[in-house]
């Protein structure tokens, strides 16, 4: 298995990514109301995740497609945020938005879209907060790696790597879940790996399995789209758990690590 | 995970494949000798393998590359064997193979490059052993599924689907392992479900990760390349296990295992 | 462009596929009936068309769909083709119908599921007649070409190559026609290599200004469907050519050639 | 062929684009030096290029690679294209270098790497200076199409579409030049659409060929890496013409547009 033992830590909040605990971020790909982000932190929380996703901005393909509550989200996200005690994780797509939201999240996604957006990844290495760089679905992963490098070159070492799922001829399923690309990176590199199997995968009833998959491969932690609603949701419904499969899963998954002296970083 | 109690059991010898037991075939890519092959066998059996693999005659890109022993192998693989009380499973690339080997091998395994010889698999779907049917490294997941009705529909039931990674832009490993083909076709077929993790990631270090991702994703089997002495190998040697490290690997997995209340089956 | 000078001719007929002109086979995907492969000659022949094509046996993702006329066409086959004078290629999709067709077909094809089907590939380099090489979907060129081997090295030198569309990520086009592989395969191989425009992009009305590309990029030849009504074709109907539209491309594609210094083979 | 009458004309410098004439831009991959620059326009405007490319920030996979001149380089850009009178189009890579080359570019290239940075899009929608938006090398053609509106909603509706091939599981060459793509967009957009063989290709010697494939197509341009010395380049040397190739290529080009009844675009 990956050798563990070399990964660097990173900290988002109070929670260590790298180190002997697996971590779980989890919640809605869009934030999309006060209640919406309260119920799934509050329920996320006590399934075991330890950070909150939610996106404030999204990249959409179409500009027609629902783009994000932006600004008018930032104070109902930090006043969940303190009844929650959970750090949160989201998504920039605009160097300007950096500064932007840089008191409401603990750590800054960068989205698959913009891997490649090496100034935006420069600006991230500038500040000193956490960010977690999503793999291109196109990316070879010796490019992922490099880009990484245009981070941690300007300062910022606190980054942890993102497999998301790659464009591969198959239809069937959203993107390809490469795992490959896991073992690989937690052999080449010393950044901590994560998963993000409902994007990889995009049907919510695949998503368990994949989880299972990447705890036993040695990746350091998911990041799993969690709805109250999934059938109601702005983006990506099809692809999100309920609180009730999250919950399932979460404790499956803690047999799963267990099986490696692992266990769950909790908030 | 995958719906277990729906998948159709499937025998080779005295193993059931697609029952609560997971099964573990193992042997070199190609049987190069007598001492090789037993060697092998018995290492791997000690190890909790239940079925032994090795290749008779082999599909390769070069006429020039190795093409397998063929017939001058048949009697030291019956006394193998014989000594062992191991079932095989082996490749036929030609129709005429069939009858050939009917005596030495306990299932037929139908290569990737095979997958759209529908000719082959009418002829496999006459005789009444098992077959295996490799995915190809193109193929959607539903031509996969529709290529084993081809067997199925002239009277063999018995059939064994193997997933053993596909072609995609990436170049770091021989092919991308798609644990979500592994997951769809648990869902959405009643055929029993293993995974070649050798061929699909073509790197040994990186094999035995990949198979506990695969028991956790719920397959019902795995597939691995082992060897006395990969370094000298006739073909794929740098994918295969040495005896220790697929030791090393089967005692973790026999964990991974527990935690979904599973266990090996043994020869 | 390419090294036309160093191509070997292959003789289809009194075809030459290789030489300075440039030949266009057409025909429709399968041999439906009589009339059907008899209006079909007789219209592709005066557009411009050398060599007819027909599939007798069709290679189907699913046995539920139509799987060729086989032997029933055998007699009217005979008869049309020599009331028209023009050779016909055929697909055979096991080695056991070479024998079965040799007084039908002129030369013989070996479809892209089938290019590693090197059985097939070695009888059909132990007998006389031309042999058109279809690239798997996702065979590296290298592949292709060392496939081409398996017929050559038993003594049939007359192999054609042809490019039809490789599986990418790629969804609005059925395949992607690489006409890169089709300039370095005519740097890197002295055989004559053409292209299947109608299975590359599998939408007839983009089917004829991808026949001017692959005669500027310098292949050898064309395979084009055409059909007398391809709404009601058993097989492959979206990407036929009407017998207008196939005229109406001829015409433009003389044009090009032209541009080059060449012109048609005609019947 | 596409529906040439129906494309929209965009306007660099005096150049239209989208026309009834062809349009070729050509120029070295990096702005290296004014020698470099003006020695490279002089040939290439000769050959019978209109518009000069050069670039003055690249991407880079790695940030060990040369990053281009940038400010650097203004003065003497300016300078070589008054004595030239030429037109220049070059890759911004940053919203903030938009403003920063207003004087110097006559037309702003999105490279493949930020076809997905909308937010650099919508900037560039809110300039009036015409944009060339390339295919990300794993966009479907739809997401490129779409992208295109995120300038366009913005109200600059002078877009150019760019294809420069796709990743896929060949290896031989450095892309996949996807023409596909192009005769589907110029049936579905109204937009120009020119092909870099260049980076589809990667290989010098196999890029004029494509050159008359992509002519052949019904693209309305090309653009093409052109070096005074590719051997000594500082970027993409191996896929850059000489003068001399160049200029050969020019002329067989001519005689494939006037098969089509078209001609040159001429500075």
């Amino acid at each position: 298995m990956a050798d563990q033992n070399k990964t660097k830590v990173v900290t988002i909040g109070t929670i260590q990514i790298g180190g002997p605990k697996f971590t779980v971020i989890a919640g809605p790909c869009s934030v999309e109301s006060e209640t919406q982000l309260r119920e799934t932190g509050v329920s996320v929380k006590a399934s075991g995740a330890s950070i909150l996703r939610g996106g404030i901005w999204k990249m959409r393909t179409s500009l027609k497609s629902f783009q994000g509550l932006g600004e008018e989200s930032f104070q109902f996200i930090r006043k969940v945020k303190s009844e929650m005690g959970m750090p949160l994780i989201s998504e920039v797509t605009d160097a300007r938005q950096i500064e932007e939201v840089s008191d409401i999240v603990d750590a800054y996604q960068v989205g698959a879209r913009n891997m490649h957006n090496y100034a935006l990844l420069k600006e991230l290495g500038r500040q000193p907060k956490p960010v977690m760089l999503k793999r291109n679905f196109s990316a070879f992963i010796d490019e992922w790696l490099k880009a990484a490098e245009y981070i941690t070159n300007e300062g910022n070492e606190q980054v942890i790597l993102c497999e998301r799922g790659i464009r591969t001829f198959e239809t069937a399923t959203r993107n390809t879940l490469d795992l490959n690309a896991v073992v690989y990176a937690k052999k080449h590199s010393q950044l901590p790996v994560i998963v993000d199997p409902s994007h990889a995968v995009g049907i919510s009833e695949l998503v368990a399995p994949l989880c299972y998959a990447s705890a036993a491969a040695g990746a350091d932690g998911l990041i799993v789209e969690v709805h109250p609603s999934p059938a109601t949701a702005l983006s990506d419904g099809q692809q999100a758990l309920t609180f009730e499969s999250f919950d399932k899963m979460m404790r499956q998954l803690e047999k799963v690590l267990n099986a490696f002296d692992r266990g769950l970083n909790r908030a």
